[in-house]
């Protein structure tokens, strides 16, 4: 047993911060045993860590990220979404059949997501096996959580990144056989996940595959829904018997069957939404990646009210900014205008809505975690914030001051299940 | 003359970037003498500073800032505009009577507008004559240029900050006399600024004082203009004899009838836009603020149309970052929203367009300020990115992705008017 003491902070529901000044948070085997004012009479002796007057919240979650797009951050902000796509993007991923330059780039990336303090990630790599194979690799050396996933594509794409449906399931199959070994006696912190690009990348057999496949190992689904109008045209077009875009996935398999995550939905119709509710998909809200290539604002209002979960994604490289934290910001800030231009009434998501999708929401795709409440499985930060705490500000205050004004310097000390995390290696 | 050897970059047009590989800067007392891919002959056996790598740019500047409400940067943003103002504004802005306070937070303020690279700031303090002189005492102590306004203010706030129109305008003289002083061999770096607060803060007698002292002092203006449409709707009640909110600052020569910017201006009307071109008004535009505070999007691209002159602005404590290279990017954002909601095309901002608006448009206010063009004063940046630059980026990327992700630990010098710029002291 291991007892750490410091100001918590966390967000048990969506509407308020739970708040225990100079607290205490009981972790056993990597599991949070309950948190505390005062030490029940059974621990009063156990050994505590004691981090004085800092924050200790949970770890943030990025539900929605193209690792092999991390060169291309902060880049190309002024392009259009095809030329960028043709341009930047499909001629980075293309580099990634190299594994030397993927172990230059991921190893970036996953030190990058420490740095940030995001302990688990849903990450697209590219179609290629063994690049894959190492990203997953250095996020078990980390010891941080990742769903990693092979991208699967065969069409409008360049060569180089059209697959052989067939070939493209073997190298799946290869990957998912690796993990189901290793993974038999426990939960593993890495784990493969189904990654469909999104319908216009992928003929309807290599949907039909990607469906079966995750179905047949019960894995989970990434891909991307309702980003942009002109979008959801052309998948009407492509599956011309699907009732809208999400049902387009339904018919795969791939919506919901085995849990799903669905990054952006800016514009989804009120049935997908109904159809997302029910089949539990659970959406990668990217505001910043929204904003960047003007897909538009989500709304993040009316997915919450019908049921629908929402987590938060820093979608690099059409999102710039790896923080969920200013994700989280970008959320609250993208929500404050999507309804002041729809509604008299501006039903904005506060701080503790924001902080509950990047925490508990989004960490429900990765089992208990994202709460410090009893059992939840201790993913954590310890945020120093002693240079912008110079006034008399209350807890919650500090917290905001962190999520809005803060950076990784104020990110003391991060926690995976239960573990201290270590810096992870560069790669050079 | 000194010349700084670097990569230099700078908008002279908005359009495009000037883009010097390993060029040279040739600076004579304060003022720029020249910009250069290799060193005419008569600079040959001039001492060269060399700053390898590194990227040269010019300062940032910020238009409207509210010092006063530095302590409240970041907190209260889930709080609507009147019990935000009621319950956070102006309790904190009443603070400022206590020249030790002000002292204290006014130091912190100046430090972080440094730590930042803004090198001319445009600030509301209070009220209060005492603090004002301190504030502006600060930015001369620190060698940053400032225009520093003693709000004026008589109705529709609390007590404490209401003022005697006559007392009001007494401060006002006698800070300007201090200055006036001062700046008769030559030409200050901090300087007042005539501050009614808005037009719904000051009856129509303080208005006209202040219209009538900006003319005798030849002195510059800075408030607030047609942030939301309530705000409109009750200038409209207040002054009905005015066509419109702009119109009514005129009616007291607070329009462009000396040097004048105007924050926000979300919502102007085509005559509002119209009079603000013929008047040479600078607007201010505060992206992150107008987003905190629900207030909207502004349509940067129609007053650039019009010919108004725009430049940028944090806006603290209603904006939450005060980096002015965080509201670039806020600024083509919105810009990227703005016109898609509005429109099919998209006439976002670009890159140098929002770089332009923060440096060589924003600076006219202050005199020749803003690009590296001869006659220019030298304010400047050093950007060592060596920590973002581990890929085959140009320079344009690299500044993108220092605009992007970069923060100011990339920031390894300042100057203002060719004078390096150290570290200013935190008053504890």
């Amino acid at each position: 047993m291991t007892i750490y003491k410091a100001n918590i902070l966390f967000t048990k529901q969506n509407d308020y911060f739970e708040v225990i000044p100079n607290g205490f948070v009981a972790v056993r085997d990597g599991i949070v045993q309950g948190v505390y004012s005062e030490l029940p009479a059974d621990l009063r002796y156990a050994e505590v860590i004691d981090y004085g007057d800092r924050l200790l919240i949970p770890a943030m979650n990025d539900l929605h990220v193209h690792a092999s797009q991390y060169h291309n951050q902060g880049i190309a902000m002024d392009m259009e979404l095809l030329p960028w796509l043709e341009n930047y993007t499909f001629p980075e991923e293309i580099k990634y059949a190299d594994t030397n330059y993927a172990k230059r780039m991921y190893s970036r990336f996953v030190h990058d997501l420490w740095r940030f303090g995001t302990m688990r990630t849903v990450a697209f790599a590219t179609i290629h096996e063994e690049s894959t194979r190492l990203l997953m690799q250095l996020f078990e050396k980390a010891g941080m959580g990742a769903f990693v996933g092979k991208v699967d594509m065969n069409r409008n794409c360049p060569a180089e990144l059209t697959e052989d449906t067939n070939e493209a399931m073997r190298a799946n199959e290869a990957i998912i056989d690796s993990y189901r070994q290793a993974n038999r006696s426990h939960s593993a912190l890495v784990n493969p996940i189904v990654t469909p690009r999104f319908i216009p990348s992928c003929t309807p057999d290599m949907l039909r595959a990607c469906g079966d496949l995750a179905r047949k190992y019960q894995l989970p689904i990434q891909s991307h829904l309702s980003e942009n109008k002109n979008e959801i045209k052309w998948v009407q077009e492509l599956e011309p018997e699907s009732k809208f875009y999400g049902d387009a996935y339904y018919r795969y398999s791939l919506f919901g069957q085995t849990p799903t995550i669905m990054a952006h939905c800016v514009y989804s119709s009120p049935e997908e939404i109904e159809l997302m509710s029910r089949q539990k998909v659970l959406v990668a809200h990217c505001p910043t990646s929204n904003l960047n290539v003007s897909s538009g604002m989500a709304p993040v209002r009316t997915l919450l009210n019908a049921g629908v979960r929402v987590g938060l994604g820093s979608d690099i490289s059409a999102g710039h900014d790896l923080s969920i934290f200013r994700v989280m910001v970008y959320a609250i800030q993208v929500s404050k205008m999507h309804y002041r231009q729809h509604q008299e009434s501006c039903p904005f998501l506060t701080l503790s809505e924001a902080f509950y999708l990047a925490t508990k929401s989004a960490g429900s795709f990765f089992g208990k975690v994202g709460s410090f409440e009893q059992g939840y499985e201790f993913d954590a930060l310890l945020i120093d914030d002693s240079n912008l705490n110079h006034g008399d500000y209350s807890l919650p205050q500090r917290l905001e001051r962190f999520v809005y004004l803060g950076d990784d310097r104020n990110i003391q000390l991060r926690f995976c299940r239960g573990k201290q995390i270590a810096e992870p290696e560069i790669i050079q």
